[in-house]
């Protein structure tokens, strides 16, 4: 931890030297950027150069420090879901300083902490955008994988540096620290919107949480935050001791146990279910008081098979959720870092990128994988 | 239309005479009463005598003119459910004169014009109850074929009167024609709840509804009355014509039309899906707007097929509904008073109920039977 935080300062004052130049660079000059790429449906990640464009007037450049390792990236570089635009620099939880800014920037100055998620771009002229709602937009752009306006593909955080305009960035406080911040920014929002949205913050709720993965142990550290009780469901007792002793949940509840089940019926407040895997809902559904609410944020491809009678006895809700807006990101960043907030990860280097992806397959990682992206791009 | 209102006044005029007696009776005797019942699953209503209780201190005892048919009826007296106590005296859809009111009594005065739906008591003890949601109460009392706290069976509507908690029963304001008031007890509240509780009642806000039938038709009315713009969705086009230019829709999707549905989709704030058969809801899902809601309040039994991805893009949501509690339901009827809502019935007199059940079973009906009780119960 202090090598890491020690690490980090070096290159802040590394980058603070680099940024006087850059930020003076004359405007429309592309820079060289360079970073890991897969090339095909293999999903093998490997050194790759590449442009960025000039940082314009509303632009912020971030040298990036840490990217997480999302099972969105995993999709994307095996071509999972048909739409890899390759080659592929995947990455979406993005920390680092910001090395540039526009003329026009008003949230950042050269030398702040700065963030960048799911998405870099939308269409700013929808109802969605309109309310805030970016990550609803029909013509969102992702931050990898996404296509630009100007028709270029977007390259992600496996790599050194990173254009963006400064309303898809979030600002980090001081005292966050980059390397454990990376996920909040995509899995740490994709729970703490929903918790939101459905009144699941107020204290005292009782929030259950389904699968203790990336999502779910954030789940839970931001409802204890948040101080609610806490209830993580598993199919199995193995995370027991971990989710009670190590996250702070209040109990445990194995999904496979029908007695533990049933007696715990019409207890919860609400759900947020992580599980991309298909699963059965009945049973959750039935651990939800009157007007209680189960929030879907994994995606299982086959269809769910909902009973009628578990919604409408209890005018209860099955709601989905997709990660969150640029509002709600920068609000979830204040709470964690005011209530010291921050994934569990594993810092590993730049060319072990492809045994972690290996490993997060096989659901091997407590509980997100971080690269050490600038210490470690070769 | 004016036959059943001077019918209607010259009962009232009879029963203004004989709630005097009745209204002095001695506390703590039971009353003879008598209705229609079924006594076995093959479901055949004919005459029945039975016993309700006195008039308690909190009691009103109505005088029923009118009883709507609620499709729940045909289940039960089918015992479809496997929960018929027969002989069961159906009917929950009850509209009458006020004949005897007990000392404690508030909301009535004889000769007031009271409704009773699906329920006549709760524990009024657990958070439903004390929230005011007596409807998802655990130990809800059914108005028909429900367990007193005496332990004994509840008799519905196809009577001569009622007992009941005056807490359980609603004002009918004067103007309101009790013939096509009954559904709204049921039926009006089931579709008018929720369309209250997801924000569906602000004006200009685009309302979907699938099922023409007895709940369908009064979604489309309320709809309307609130300001909503209402789109009903049907299989077929059959229907549209009526929806329109009878019920005053502002437009029709066929669902089976791909093209039109296409053309639908992200186009409404929310849906009230009635339908209690098996059918498919991601098209209904993707005809919805971002945070759109679709409302159960039907009840398939085989599972609905649902896509996650359904309602993750969107934030979407799937919910369930069950009537109303007491003070939805006034607030409902004092609304419907207000807007001239009614119910599209058609009266039968009581020994064609078993003609109407089977009309129903066959979907043969526009929009409601109610049985002209008082009148045609021989």
């Amino acid at each position: 931890m202090q090598r890491e935080r020690e690490s980090e300062v070096s290159h802040r004052q590394a980058i603070w030297e680099m940024s006087t130049s850059i930020s003076t660079s004359s405007p429309g000059t592309e820079r060289n950027a360079f970073g890991w790429a897969a090339r095909d449906a293999d999903g093998g990640l490997s050194p790759f150069s590449f442009h960025v464009r000039a940082n314009g007037e509303e632009d912020i450049t971030l040298k990036i420090l840490y990217c997480g390792i999302c099972h969105t990236d995993l999709h994307i570089i095996k071509n999972d879901w048909g739409n890899a635009r390759y080659p592929v620099v995947p990455g979406h939880e993005i920390t680092g300083i910001v090395t540039a800014v526009g003329q026009n920037v008003q949230k950042f100055k050269i030398g702040d902490k700065a963030g960048v998620g799911y998405m870099v771009g939308s269409c700013n002229d929808c109802g969605n955008c309109k309310e805030g709602y970016e990550n609803y937009c029909p013509n969102v752009i992702p931050t990898s994988n996404g296509i630009q306006q100007n028709g270029k593909t977007t390259y992600g955080g496996f790599a050194d540096i990173l254009v963006v305009n400064e309303a898809f960035a979030v600002n980090l406080p001081e005292k966050m620290p980059l390397d454990k911040t990376g996920p909040l920014l995509c899995a740490g929002v994709t729970v703490y919107t929903p918790m939101r949205r459905f009144g699941l913050n107020e204290p005292g709720k009782h929030l259950g949480v389904v699968g203790l993965g990336g999502l779910g142990h954030l789940a839970v550290k931001f409802g204890k935050a948040l101080g609610l009780k806490v209830t993580v469901i598993s199919t199995s007792s193995s995370k027991k001791k971990e989710a009670i002793e190590r996250l702070g949940a209040d109990s445990f509840l194995v999904s496979s146990d029908n007695d533990q089940m049933k007696a715990a019926m019409g207890s919860l407040d609400g759900i947020i279910d992580t599980v991309s895997a298909h699963h059965a809902i009945t049973p959750l559904i039935l651990l939800l008081k009157t007007y209680g609410k189960l929030v879907l944020v994994g995606g299982p491809n086959k269809p769910l098979e909902l009973m009628a009678y578990s919604v409408v006895m209890g005018g209860k809700i099955v709601a989905g959720s997709l990660i969150g807006g640029i509002r709600d990101t920068q609000e979830m960043v204040n709470f964690a870092a005011e209530h010291n907030i921050a994934a569990d990860v594993e810092v590993v280097p730049m060319d072990y990128v492809n045994t972690a992806f290996e490993r997060l397959a096989k659901g091997d990682v407590r509980y997100r994988f971080v690269v050490d992206v600038a210490n470690t791009l070769t």
